[in-house]
Formats: C-alpha cells, structure tokens, sequence
C-alpha cells in the first residue's frame, strides 16, 4: 500500500528561500509569510497523507459505476469531498466576492500539489469545478455568476468542461453540438460530447456543465462556437433546485487510470444553457482559462512523479537484495538494501531532481500568473504564456517517465497492482493527453507563442537567465556546477530559436518538426534555471548559518545531478532539430 | 478493435536482402530460401492476423480465472492453441529426436515475432514452455529428456520457470524452497514461488515445472541452488499421467497488463521433483537458456512497439483533425488527416524507424546464437552474449516507450481502453521487467560482458562496425547519410568503453553509474549498424532494378530518420556516462 509524506520543508524552501514569495510586491502576497503558509500547507498536507493517500488506491479498484443514469463514485469519496468542501479547501484561492478566501494561485498550487499527488482522480472533481469557475467568473454575466459561482467556490455544485464530441478533439470547428436560441433569451442544447471528466456522479447537489455549442447560421468552424452553462438542475431565481435538464451521462469510459473519475458520454437533447459572453466568442473564453488549466495539469505530472519517487525511495530503502559492490552494506542482514546499486541510485537521483526542479517551475509559474492577474504585470502574463506549453507539456512527459521508471524500482511487485506503483503509472498517462495533447502543446510553443508579440517572450526568458549567470559569475560556488552547464543550455535554446525563425520562415514544417524537441529542451533550460536558483538560495541559507545543514547539501548534489546528467539533453534536442523537416516529413502518408 | 498486418515483405528483406541467411553456412541455413521462409511466415503471419490478434483484447478484458484450484484461460484461447498445437507451430526449432522440426532458430525468430506482436499473452503459454524445453535439453539425463521433451515440444503438456520467491527476486541466493533428496533417487520440494508465468491453466493436459531450489545442507547462497523438474501430474513409466503432484496455484496476481497469461503464486508441498544435472548447479543450468530466453524477451519490445505502431498509422491515416500548415490536403473533408502534421510525424517516424532496425537487430542476434549452437562458432557465442542484455534492456526500454509514443497519436482515444493502445503499453511494460529487469541488463553488461574474455567480443563488434564502414566508404550514397552518423556514434561507444575501463578499474561504481547509459548507447550503435546495413542492401537492391522502388526507397527514408534524428542520442549517453560515480552517488541513503 503506497504512502505520501507531503513535501512541506520543500514547499516552504521554493517559496520563501528561491521565490521570497514574502517580497514580493504582488498584491496578496503580503500575508504569505513563512508562519501563514506553513500553517496552511500543514493542514493540507495533513488531509492529502490521511484522508485522500489512502482512497486512491480505492478509487483505482472500484471505480465508478453508472446505474439507472446515476453515477456512484467509489467508497468513501463522497465523505472525503464533504470534508474538503467543510474546510473550505475549494474557495482557497476563490473570489471573496463569491465567498472564496482570495489566496493567490501560488498558494492554491502548494496545496494543491499535495492533494493531486495524494489522489489525482479525485482531486479532479474539484479541479475541474475550478476551471469551469474561472470561465464563468471571466466572462458570464453579473446575474449568472452570482447565480452559479457562490455554490461553485464551494464545490456544493461542481463544474465540468464539455469540449470534445466523437469526432472532434484538438479541431474544435468540427463541432455539431447545436445551440437553439429561445425566445427567453436561453438557449436549447443538443448533442453528445465525450471525455467529460466529472460529467456525472454522486458528491454534488448539482453539476455546472460549461458547454461548447455552435449557434445554428454563425460562422462556419471555430469562429462559430460560442459557450454556455447548462446545469444538471435548473436553479430556480431564489436560487433553489428545480427541475432536471435534458442533459445525461450515457456511458462511463473504460480508461487505462484515473478510475476513482467518472469519464462521461455526457448526452444533450433540448437542455436549457445560458450563453456565456458573446455568441460565437466561445473560444476565446475558454482560453482565457487555459493558461490556469494547462499549468494545473503540469502540476499533476509533477505530482505523479513525486508521489511515485517517495514509494520507489522507501522499496529501495527497505527490499533487500544483491550486495554492494564495493562493500557489504548490511552485514547482519541476508543482503543490502537495493538503493546501494548504482543503477537504482541513478534512477532515483533522476527522479529526485526532477521532482524538486519541476515543483519550482510550477511554483514560479504559478507567481507569473498572480503577478499578471493580481499586479497586472503583462511582462509576467506574457511570460506565463509563453511557458504554459513548457510546463504542460514537458512536465506531464517526464512525469509520466518519472513514474514508470519508479515502479521500474519495484521489479515484478511494480507490476503487480498491489504495491501502487502501476497506478501512478495509469493514472499519470491521462495528463500527456487532456487539456491539450502534448503534440498540440508543442504546436501551441512553436507555432504561435514563441513568436508572439515579435517574440518578446522567449527575450525575456532569455534574459532572465543571462541576467542570473551575470548576477552571479563571480560566485565561485554556482560557475561550474550550475552557471557554465545553464549557460551551455540556454545556448542550445538560442540556437534552436534563430533556426526555427531562419528555417521556419522558409517552411512552417522545418520549425514544427522540431517543436516536441523544443518543448522538451524549453524544459530543461528551465528546471535548470530553477536548480541554478535553488543552489544559490541553498548557499545564501549555509552561509547564514542555517540549521538544517543536510537539507541543504542534499539540495546542492540533487542539483548537480541535474545539471551534469539531465541538462545536457538540451544539445541532442538541438541536434535533432536543425536536422529540419526533410527526415520526418519525407515519405508519403501510405508508406507508413 | 485493433488490427495486426504481418510485415512479411520487411522480414523477407531483413532475412534475405540484408542477412542473406540463404547463402550462410550455418548448418540447416541452406534450407531457407525465400521461397520457402516465404511460404512459413505466411502461414505464421495468417495465424497471427486472424487468429490470436482478435483474441488480444479477449484476454485483456477476460483474464485468466482461478476457481477451485482450476484456472480458465479467456475464452478462445484454448481452440487458438489447439490449431497452434495442430498446425506444428510449437515445434518449429525443436529437436527433431524429441520430434520438433529442427528449423534454425532465426526462422522461429521471424515467426514469433508475429505471433508475439498479435497476442503477447497468449503466446507466452509457448514461450515459457520452449525456455523449459531449452532447459531439460541441455542439462538433465536421457531419461528425463524422453519422458518429457517430446509432449513439451508438442505443447500437449506447457513448460514453467520458477525462480522467484516473495523476497526473492534477482538475488537468487536468497532462496527458501527445499528440495529433500528420497531414497529413489526423487526429491520432495517445498516451498512458495510468485509471479510464475503460465503457473496453472486448463490448455494442456499436464504442466511441467522447471523449479530452482536448495538440497539441504548444500553451500550458501547461490552455490546452493538446483534445478528440478515438477510435473503437475506425475508422469508413469509408461508415459500415461498418474497422481496429481504436489504443487497448486494459490493465487491468480493482479497486474497492469498480459492479463490473457496467468500470473500464478505456486505452492509447492512435498512436490516430487527430479533433479536436472548435477545437485547444486541450477543457476548455471538456468544460465544456459538465458541468452535465448532474453532475446525472446526483447522481441516482445520490438513486437509490442510494431503492433502499436501499425494502429497508429492507420489512426493517423484516417482520423481527420486539423488542417495541413502548408497547404490543405484533404478539400473534399471537412478536415486533413491527423499524418499531415509534423509532430504526428516524427512520432510516427521514430516509432516505425525503431521497429525496423530493432527487427533486424533481433534476426542479426537470432543468425549468431545459430552460427554459435549449430556451427559450434564461438566467435558468434561470444558476441550474441555480449548483445543479449541490450537487446533485452534496449529494445523493451525503447519498444515501451514507442508503444507509448503510439497512444499518443489516438489522444484521448488512446487513453480508453477501446482502441487496444492502452493494452500495448500495458502489455509492453512487462517486457523491461521480467527475465532480468533492465537495471540488470545493464548491470550484466557493463559489469561482467564488456570486459569477458579480456573484452575480445566487444573489440570483434567494434570491427564488425568498423570493417563495414571500411568496405563501404566509397559509396557516395551510403557515406553522409549513413556511415559518418554510425563513425560518429561509434566513436562515443568506444569513448564510453575506455572511460569504464580506465575509471571502472579504480572505483566500480564510475561505470555501473553509467550501466543504463551504456546499454541505450551500444543499442543505438547496433541499430545504426543494422540501418546502415539495410541502406546498403536497398541501394544494392535499387541498383539492381528491384522491382519495389517505393519499399526500398521508404527503406532508405527511415534509416535516414533514424540516422539524423535518433542515433545522435549517443553523444548524450556518452556525456552522461562520464560524469561517473559523484552525481549519482553523492547522497545518503536517508536523503532520498
């Protein structure tokens, strides 16, 4: 039975000894200090070990079932949602105008770093309510948010995102969801959408369908596909349960994780929806929440990987097998534990360093986004945005890579379903595909942000990092082990930038070929920025004298880890792509 | 529903044109002329396409079932088995004195790899009872070799390996089960063996179990361990099936994938058993069928990636989303299909460029374990056990990873379970695992095969490569695309061979910290040689106005991809292997 121990010393590490969460001029930020987010961070990491830990494996077994049209979720999920929901962990970072407690989005990742690694499939009730929230709150009317957002914030009703239909995935002007307008100013709804997460089941009074539709003589493909809430009940104006709309769950898919949520054919037919924003502006309201959305999924790769690393960590503390090769190791047992093998070593270290790199880039993302929303800094929301496809993307890659090489750590009892490791596995799978497949972050990195706004973005971060090696050169403890490997890095990144916008000029397909290999060495660049900044905190902290000397030396060689073994990807990644389109777009489509 | 095509057009060409295994002198060799290899995979490949392929999903949905001691296969699997049994498949590189056909094991290569890209679990039933085979061969006593060897070869009675015990994995010198020695010359074993493949199940009408224990009073550890043979049913003089044994499945495991084989725990109690070669050499009697167990091994890598990649391709082919960047390819359809896209491309491309090279990799290693058993060529023995653990380690770390990479192209139809993408990965996963996990692979390699017998047979695959390079620098049109890459990631190899032998020598752990970097190294070197070899072969075949031009052209086109785009990789591996021990062993234990 796998177990979580939530990182808090870590978590309080990345924000107030990197990020210095504390000074920053972000409105908000004022009151997170050291005290108030340990306190917070405590109490959720308390619920994520004991509470939500130990129904994953659950959830992963019973799964959810559909009778008579009713979704029950597995055991024991529906006391745990009321004790989330009675702590008021769903309005944490909600609009106190709606009755959310108005915490930055930094805080709201911390914790919810730990409630996604603890059970994912779970956290996904609230996660999704999350995001439809964000939609609504952005661009509905006053009268439908104050109608729907109250009981949102508090997850009394939750929230789902019904995008995908049969045929249409990633190509949203494929749609044929039909949305009839009425002469009361609403809409009826007709037509089956798939894949809808949360879609139906039993932990909620109500459910808040946000729904993509096309509004019958607007424009053709996607500049014809407007929004809209269609809830399960309609609310009546005092605000009670009326009657059941013409919207249900036809079938619960079978997936390879993420059991413990219920996957819905979510069926339409003459339900009643509310246009949100403008008729046939829809996407773009979705956009507005993608980039919250997308860093949200990021964040799950990460804690798929943190959680599976802990349980590969204990096995390989505890199984004894083989002996060390240069010296027994346990001499009164029958073998030495499996961490003294090199090997192993390797692939925890690898592990280790990713999961510690990639909880500050989310961390630091997430403080990007806040100063864009709170500070209305457009340098940080174009920022944000231009690393949204990184932390999306190469995060839920190695995530996924991170887990499997986990329950690699396990031998045959990873394969078994027993020990949890095969889960992690399942379950981290879903997020290299939802919200976006990577293959279309990848597109969304090169094809469009890279480039945006005459490519000020990818400058800036070009500058952070210049700015950084400058700052810090003379520092005899940062330059060969993080400054000269960042650098090498982010020349790689350079040199890959000026050939797709040399090569790109003359065919799109030079630049897009390379686009997973730019995300992924986007990535790297980045997490490398991010040990280079935990290093020199690390420093400043021994320096000063800090008690928990280990806990900073251990940093220190988990970064060099990442800088001697990991970065150095970013000069294949670089090789592959200046090979251009020619190798991947040479044979004909029936030669494959 | 997934779908299987055999490719026998590309084993014929990997047998033929670029093995040229018809005009080898490997006894039994002369036989396999296209004609007749031709008219054997085609049978083999009908068997696999319209028998056992439908069938995979049936055993992933079904499972195998324990009830009252009796385990039941999915339904078909035993009628599928029965034509197996019937059509001689069983037999096909079986000693004919035990009644097999005595076919080269290259040409049981090319068959299974069919057989096993349709129907992992299901064909596990045969292989692990040809690893039994192997193993009764070539150690125990004519007697035993005429009681059970002829049934086995048939498959009317199923082979088992029974190594692992519950705290027992690849340290095998931990071993419980006894064996106590009668006064008939028998043995009673005792004790409790997991996760044993094709422990019990109801298509055969007895099952023998080759089964590792300790005779009291032997050496410690693993100078202590035997080999028995424990037959379910014991077997009468006169060959008839007597008393049940003393040995019965307690448990069916639960597990991420090959749900169609059962996973048995194996209770022995007082079993009768019989000693296989001498008392106390077991591990080397298990030895001897390792190299050819671990090959197998690693064709599940290969085959698993070939099924998965073929239903992705076609997904690719027909799934209409998007549009073309450079130019709309599809007017008439309301969008283009998903191969338009540059990055479902180069997914595409390296799935189907790793397909092809590791098969020619697996018939290479198949053609050497030949030459070293049936023309006694110790050379070739040498090389294909210096091979073995990178194909096992290489190609299921790789062919994982390609199933992966396939999933991703179906986006969230990949996810569910309906599309047979999520099986292939599940079903690919156990392949790095068992028969060694690849840590152990790598281990074996870096740590015992690279410098065996003063590392002659590393230095003969360095001239195999280097003499290739040689002979054909001339060619103009083999040189820039194909033999600069291979010098190139030769070089690394052969960078990363001195770096262990100089730094390996001072402290082990410099080189096993780069065990795994090592194995993906020499696997990309193998298959740039087996590329380079196959455009050689196709231009020849061009040249000499082969009909096919598109097939060989293609040919040419993917190992260009896997030249440019894959193969660089080793510089990579190479500057990993070099930072040695520190990164990866500079933590305590506690600090994971």
């Amino acid at each position: 039975m796998p177990t979580y121990t939530p990182p808090l010393k870590d978590l309080d590490f990345v924000l107030h000894d990197v990020l210095r969460v504390h000074e920053s001029d972000t409105p908000g930020y004022a009151d997170l200090d050291r005290d108030f987010t340990g306190a917070i961070l405590d109490e959720a990491g308390k619920i994520a070990r004991d509470v939500l830990a130990p129904l994953n494996v659950v959830g992963d077994t019973e799964g959810c079932k559909l009778e008579n049209g009713v979704v029950r979720t597995p055991n024991g999920f529906k006391e745990a949602f009321n004790m989330i929901r009675e702590g008021g962990w769903t309005g944490l970072a909600g609009d106190p105008e709606y009755g959310g407690q108005g915490m930055p989005y930094v805080l709201g990742s911390a914790v919810s770093e730990m409630h996604v690694s603890a059970n994912l499939a779970f956290n996904m009730y609230q996660g999704l309510t999350n995001g439809a929230y964000e939609a609504i709150r952005a661009h509905a009317s006053d009268e439908l948010k104050v109608k729907f957002l109250p009981k949102m914030v508090t997850c009394e009703w939750t929230g789902t995102m019904n995008l995908t239909e049969p045929h249409c995935g990633t190509d949203l002007g494929l749609m044929r969801t039909k949305a009839d307008p009425q002469t009361d100013g609403s809409y009826k709804i007709s037509g089956q959408k798939i894949f809808i997460s949360a879609g139906e089941h039993d932990m909620a009074d109500n459910i808040i369908h946000l729904v993509l539709a096309k509004i019958p003589g607007g424009p053709e493909g996607v500049k014809g596909i407007s929004l809209f809430i269609v809830p399960k009940f309609i609310v009546n104006e005092d605000g009670s349960l009326g009657n059941r709309n013409g919207v249900v769950c036809g079938n619960l898919e079978k997936k390879m994780g993420i059991h413990g949520n219920s996957t819905c054919v979510m069926n339409f037919d003459d339900a009643e929806g509310y246009l949100v924003g403008d008729a046939h502006k829809g996407l773009r309201a979705m956009f507005t929440m993608m980039n919250a959305a997308r860093l949200g999924v990021g964040l799950q790769g990460l804690s798929q990987a943190s959680i599976a690393y802990q349980n590969a960590a204990d096995y390989a503390r505890e199984r004894l097998q083989g002996r060390n090769v240069t010296g027994v190791r346990n001499p009164d047992g029958p073998a030495d534990p499996l961490i003294v093998h090199p090997d192993v070593r390797r692939s925890l270290m690898e592990q280790k360093s990713f999961v510690e790199g990639a909880r500050a880039f989310i961390l630091w993302g997430a403080t990007l986004l806040d100063a864009g929303e709170l500070a209305e800094d457009k340098g940080a929301e174009g920022l944000v945005s231009l690393l949204t496809p990184v932390i999306k993307g190469f995060l839920t890659d190695k995530g996924f890579d991170m887990a499997v090489q986990a329950q690699q750590i396990f031998g045959g009892h990873g394969y078994i379903e027993e020990t949890g490791a095969s889960q992690f596995v399942r379950d981290a799978r879903i997020a290299m595909i939802y919200e976006g497949a990577n293959g279309v972050q990848a597109l969304d990195l090169v094809g469009r942000k890279l480039a945006s706004d005459g490519g000020k973005h990818v400058m800036a971060f070009f500058e952070i990092v210049k700015s950084f090696i400058k700052e810090n050169e003379g520092d005899e403890a940062l330059k060969a082990d993080f400054l000269d490997p960042l650098k090498a890095a982010s020349k790689d990144m350079q040199a890959a930038a000026m050939y797709f916008m040399s090569e790109g000029a003359k065919n799109p397909n030079a630049a897009l070929a390379g686009s997973s290999d730019f995300m992924h060495l986007f990535g790297h660049v980045a997490l490398g920025l991010m040990w280079a900044r935990m290093a020199k905190a690390s420093n400043e902290a021994l320096t000063a004298g800090a008690g928990d000397v280990a806990f900073y030396e251990t940093k220190l060689a988990t970064g060099r880890y990442y800088m001697a073994r990991s970065l150095p990807e970013t000069a294949l990644r670089l090789a592959r792509i200046t090979t251009g389109a020619e190798p991947v777009m040479g044979l004909a489509a029936e030669a494959f």
